[in-house]
């Protein structure tokens, strides 16, 4: 990453999750390092930095009693060869590998669980993915007014003073990096404090336009926009999410805004609406690809599912309402009962992580997706073979067996920040592969040229679009296949934090 | 109105339901003039016209039947004294009075259905009006694209070739007003037609940005979409509204668009999105409200609700889940529970018109207001008196009786056109009634600065808005209400309908 180079201001990155947490076992403190694309190029670029801190929550009892023995400083951690504290206590001071300096904050549990059990998930979550049927829900009551005061907004104020603390100690000017919806308050408090700050804060999921804001109390999200607008440049992974931010800092706000530029006036400060498509790290998964583990997971997947002229479908998500698994395996039966000479021959396998299973929306999901999963057995197992696989794992060597062999890889998203799972398929496919994506996931603003495009309300058009995707002669499928994995892998996560990184330099006025 | 002195073209009127509907009792045939502010001042504009026609549907069988006498041509109509067929061959050709010229349209009872009943409501009603919770509905199947193809695209053929026979009849060039979501196609049809063509179409209800349209399948939205641009102006009650209009035809057709002009450029023709929101008739309210029957409504609701320094609360409504009528009664309950000296002093009366009963989510809703009302009442009945006076009725003098002397209307839409019972009580009230409107109701352009504003998800802020108006000092009232009133007769249907005009004469390039 070349620049990496041309960084000339200290760095402080804050996300929910850190890049590293603790645990304990019989051995004592564990050190695990986060997974994820996201965490991986963030870690990559603070371990290669002079100066860099990353805040984050302390996700587990241990991460909270590392964090109270630091009493408020960052620790140093060591992550290579072996992941661990550098503790000046025992006179390991000085890492002998890559390391990052972490500061975890502790918040009250009360607090957090009204920050981010309530306002970021369902509330925030549900509005920004357009979830909500609104002639019955959200029902909005003083609880959730209170759970936004004394929840999102005291742990954003406490993210926003370690942020700023950490500005000051880097002598009050530094490039800072705010992750995602949980933060949206930060990024005003951070400058507030530090007004020579350089600020960028990525919303990694989708941003609707300002009906869909109007869900929410006026003040409320009034509060949530003027605090993102503290940024100088608000990022996200589509043009359409960055022209709807504008659209609602213009109509919600009543502020002066240009469209074409996609810029925002807030005094006499310019903020900037941006679009980064983030990706995924292609090395890693070739490598990942060729473990000993994925070999067996394919010779199996293929015993089961690809013997004679069979053919294999795929979806890999969390069991996310957004993620419209209920419609997807409708539109699978509509496909079999329109061509009846597909049964027998395609499998659907279905690798489901439960997800949030303690909020009711969620758990009445998984219920739904059994039942329609059961019907659509029932009615075209044949020779005992059942057209769909129902798996409830998170098991990403399996996942990325499943990749490399599928014949279509079905992402039909009611809504969908990006959605990786079609850009790893995209790097990782070894079949012709055929990517069924929806319109409305990010990832289509990039791929939607190679793939077959999906309408996640409209199961006949969903089951078209997965009968044109098994019947494509395959010269077709390679072809579309190599253009996808090439545009992925020449627009990996390296570069969506370059092109950030180099937009900012601009913006900061160091080129 | 001088508008009209001004019409140089003939005029071709188009909506569903017409101004005049025949029926048959033991006496023979039967005319009823259409109620409503829309049909009054349309109806008033044709009576007045040298040439124009206005082309509805037939609404009952005995419609049907005198269309079908009329072998596809239009009926002369007198409409006052005493509405009858002016029928050639009983000799009475020349009326004696204003009279209407009305094309009926029969189209296939199934082909009507389809268009009516699947997809004029509840499917684009519900996406106009935000109500689809998309995690789980709309699920559309090849039944709804069937239903497309065979009820709305031939009905609006229908209608449109009824549309363009009668502008060919008139040498080729008329002013063509269209009305409403049930003919999104008609205006492409007519000008492939009549080129020739001045035409406008008015959306009655709410135009949603582009991301709710995408709830629709992309071929369906493109075409109802281009349909809509064979007009020169397409009409909506807010600025809003045709912002979102402007919007999609950028972002889902990828027409160039001028969002401050509220311009769209489609071939070599410019078509304008503006906003002209509807009215009432004051004099037509007043007349009403001097009426004997009115009168004597008025003196019951005292007597029931309105004795010592009692208040009263009032919502006149479809039962229709846009509304929002069980959070309306939630935010009544939550006002009682935190302001318990309310008990027994302050009512809600509920005059809730019965509206698409065959359609679920209509009649499961129903179930709902019930149930909430019954819990509400049983916990704050105090002395005999209940809370809430729920009423399933349709009645209009009662309505008019209720609004003259309510101290608060609720208006707490999920969203609305415009919502004209707002402008209503504004004209009639004589105690200082406030009027607390919903943020996403049209009404709340014009009226916001002199009411409460509610937000109709959040039931703590309905609850302390309630608080507000009732609370208000009485003068504060009756300066807000005259300011409303103002306003409303200011700005009526007349006027409504003249801007129109007058903005058409000038593109039509008679000004």
């Amino acid at each position: 990453m070349a620049h990496i180079d041309v960084l000339d201001l200290p760095l402080v990155l804050l996300s929910n999750r850190g890049p590293v947490s603790f645990d304990r076992d019989a051995s004592g403190r564990t050190v695990n390092r986060g997974a994820g694309g996201l965490v991986s190029a963030l870690a990559g670029l603070a371990e290669h930095l002079e100066d860099a801190v990353w805040v984050c929550g302390a996700a587990t009892e241990e991460d909270a009693a590392v964090a109270r023995e630091a009493t408020g400083q960052a620790l140093l951690v060591q992550t290579h060869p072996i992941p661990h504290l550098v503790d000046p206590r025992f006179g390991d001071a000085v890492p002998d590998g890559p390391a990052i300096k972490v500061r975890m904050v502790v918040t009250d549990p009360a607090a957090y669980a009204d920050f981010y059990s309530i306002w970021s998930n369902p509330i925030l979550w549900f509005v920004q993915h357009g979830l909500y049927g609104r002639s019955l829900s959200p029902v909005l009551t003083q609880a959730e007014h209170d759970a936004f005061e004394n929840g999102y907004v005291v742990v954003n104020r406490a993210y926003a003073d370690a942020v700023a603390d950490e500005v000051r100690a880097r002598g009050g000017k530094a490039l800072v990096l705010l992750q995602d919806y949980h933060f949206y308050l930060v990024a005003e408090h951070v400058r507030q404090q530090c007004p020579d700050v350089v600020l960028t804060h990525f919303v990694h999921i989708p941003w609707p336009g300002p009906d869909e804001w109007r869900v929410l109390p006026a003040d409320i999200r009034e509060r949530l926009l003027t605090g993102l607008l503290g940024s100088d440049v608000v990022g996200f992974h589509t043009r359409r999410y960055a022209r709807n931010f504008v659209l609602c800092a213009g109509e919600l706000l009543g502020l002066p805004t240009d469209l074409d530029a996609l810029t925002i006036t807030v005094g006499d400060r310019t903020v900037r609406a941006r679009y980064y498509p983030i990706s995924v790290d292609p090395a890693a998964l070739d490598t990942t690809l060729a473990s000993e583990q994925v070999n067996a997971h394919v010779a199996m997947l293929r015993y089961i599912f690809l013997d004679e002229d069979r053919q294999l479908m795929l979806r890999v998500d969390r069991t996310d309402p957004s993620k419209n698994v209920v419609r997807g395996f409708l539109a699978f039966g509509t496909l079999l009962e329109q061509h009846p000479e597909l049964v027998g021959k395609v499998s659907f396998l279905a690798l489901l992580q439960p997800s949030r299973t303690d909020v009711p929306e969620y758990a009445d999901y998984i219920a739904l997706i059994g039942g329609v999963v059961a019907e659509i057995n029932a009615k075209y197992t044949k020779e005992g073979r059942q057209p769909i696989d129902l798996r409830m794992v998170e098991d990403f060597p399996l996942a990325v067996a499943a990749y490399s062999i599928c014949d279509v890889l079905v992402v039909n998203a009611i809504a969908d920040g990006m959605n990786l799972v079609a850009k790893e398929v995209a790097v990782v496919n070894r079949r012709g592969g055929v990517l069924a994506l929806s319109e409305t996931a990010g990832a289509h603003e990039e791929l939607g040229e190679f793939a077959v495009t999906l309408h996640p309300f409209d199961i006949q058009q969903m089951a078209d679009a997965f009968y044109t995707a098994l019947t494509m002669p395959l010269e077709e499928r390679h072809r579309r296949l190599a253009a996808a994995a090439e545009q992925v892998r020449t627009h990996d996560v390296a570069r969506w934090l370059g092109d950030q990184l180099t937009d900012l330099r601009r913006i900061a006025g160091f080129a």
